[in-house]
């Protein structure tokens, strides 16, 4: 490439985030953001902040993790804050899966194995099975680490607690880290389970659930020795990864649990609906406990109606790969989004 | 150490950023912060960011980027954008310092030895010269990538730009890295030769001369090529390390400069008051065009002075390290504080 890139630079593949286009104003049902604001107390605690810019924040982060804690019913020292749930995960592979081989499914969250590349890491994908099913017996007594999304993305397919912790029992020399990016849609968290296994590692994220993807808050929620793993690579790489005002909007937005509660349970229904509207379209769509849905349509190809649909002025996510390449990932928004995005459908379609 | 860890991060010494102890209020000279609050257009900027931090901040800081091709003379495409430049500075040993050997001061900022266990890079320290002198010889025609920075930490001596130039054009295949964190404060930046030397890249901070320690917003300045290099490790790590409030805050800052240059040559003119007023105690205070000033009492031991000034309430930075374990790295504060400084230190010296 250049005499000036490491061997390493030349032949990582970066990540690509879903599109962001400002040629005109979309309906955005492409990244997974929530659809409505943050709680406003999230905006009154960062107008709070004041000179105090001008000194270095909390490397530790101890007032957000106080709170985490309480909203967990962790221990301080169980949390792990990040610069969003990416920055923690990527975290995790020279901290626990760097001389050993990483099992996760071939298909999911496609930053895996750009981390893996960027970290040297050496890893086996296992095929998900009948309609993109994770097949547990993938993931038992394996002789490496094991990286699960729950609910998989782009998928939105959830897998109950007694799976998890059947792979967490047989598996106790082998970190276990699963990524609950989107489990607040209608999964239980595993994050009960950490008292019990200690190799278990739970990574959240402020991003969706809590409509704070502007802010970039991950945590990772798990014993004290993984904790001390993750913070020993951060403290390796950047001392202060979140800045003053990130770390009082999260606290602010993990104190309002109620108004979590509400627009939470507004997500679930619109998920509901719009599942019932596009069956009604003919399209297959996946058992969704995330924000958003996958479908594929009986006779129409995906590509196609990705490309009519931008066109109309909504943005879903396509992603041109093996097996799920006549899929189409669409984000849930607002009820009044959503009845936009069937209206567009149905000509589409029909 | 454990089970679970890597055999890298049981290796790791994590760097440690200077005490920020919360026993009771000191006057803070340890972690070279600003003592001047940010140009209140930051706070006014941050202020106006709304709802929309629902949605994923731009992951290309686009108009970050642009207000500073504007303020550093450069084109956009010249510009990188990190979590504060320690996490720029990161980003550069896996896109260009892997593969060869690294040339860096043994005594400079603590931080490099830590960044290059973590990437695996070899590194080769080459020792200072005379009174705490970068000898460029040790840079020339290297066999390896050079990282220099300049101002140097913690002894803020200053290397003059004919001398980066005489390195850059004597290493045309190398990258040189020049970390340029303090340089605002007396220094003039090698920025200036960006267009003529591919192989630089320039290093800069808004933590110090622009009072934003808290907001975690770094630069560097080079070629596209290099800028690409950084831009590839980037979006393999993370693909938004600045939330949408640190890139609304910075572009504020940059667009201040009045404020910049009051606030900034306040600190040179307190810089050039303290140095005299330590050399009346019988300190040996190097010559410095940093925020901070590195002292040493001609008899009176540094860690003692160190622990009689926490005692007073004031915090210097001390490191027990191998040639300037008799030294103190002392932050310039307003007058005041430094006139308090020098109250305390003629009490314990005399």
């Amino acid at each position: 490439m250049n005499r000036f890139f490491s061997k390493l630079v030349q032949e990582i593949e970066p990540y690509v985030p879903g599109e962001q286009p400002k040629d005109k104003k979309y309906i955005k049902l492409n990244t997974n953001e929530n659809p409505y604001p943050p709680s406003p107390k999230v905006l009154e605690a960062i107008k709070q902040v004041n000179d105090d810019l001008k000194l270095y924040p909390d490397p530790e982060c101890s007032a957000l993790r106080e709170t985490a804690a309480e909203y967990y019913g962790l221990k301080k020292d169980q949390i792990f804050v990040g610069n969003g749930s990416d920055e923690v995960l990527a975290f995790c592979f020279p901290a626990f899966f760097m001389d050993k081989k990483l099992f996760f499914p071939d298909i999911t969250y496609s930053f895996y194995p750009v981390y893996s590349k960027l970290f040297g890491v050496e890893y086996e994908n296992k095929s998900l099975k009948g309609h993109f099913d994770i097949d547990i017996k993938d993931y038992l007594n394996r002789d490496g680490s094991i990286l699960l999304p729950n609910p998989n993305a782009p998928t939105g397919k959830y897998l109950e607690l007694d799976r998890i912790e059947e792979i967490l029992k047989k598996n106790p020399n082998n970190v276990v880290v699963i990524d609950e990016a989107y489990v607040d849609f209608g999964g239980l968290s595993s994050v009960k389970l950490v008292d019990r296994y200690p190799n278990l590692l739970v990574i959240q994220t402020l991003s969706k659930s809590w409509s704070l993807a502007g802010l970039r808050v991950g945590f990772a929620l798990g014993n004290e020795v993984l904790i001390d793993g993750l913070n020993r690579v951060k403290n390796s790489f950047n001392s202060y990864t979140l800045d003053a005002l990130a770390q009082v909007g999260a606290k602010a937005a993990l104190e309002d649990i109620t108004y979590f509660n509400e627009t939470k349970s507004k997500i679930i229904k619109t998920r509901e609906q719009s599942v019932k509207a596009l069956s009604k379209l003919c399209f297959d769509v996946l058992d969704s406990k995330a924000n958003f849905i996958f479908a594929s349509h009986k006779t129409i190809d995906a590509k196609d109606i990705f490309e009519k649909l931008k066109e109309k002025g909504i943005l879903v996510r396509y992603f041109n790969k093996p097996k799920i390449n006549q899929y189409l990932r669409i984000s849930i928004g607002t009820d009044e989004e959503m009845e936009k995005l069937s209206i567009a459908l149905k000509e589409i379609v029909e």
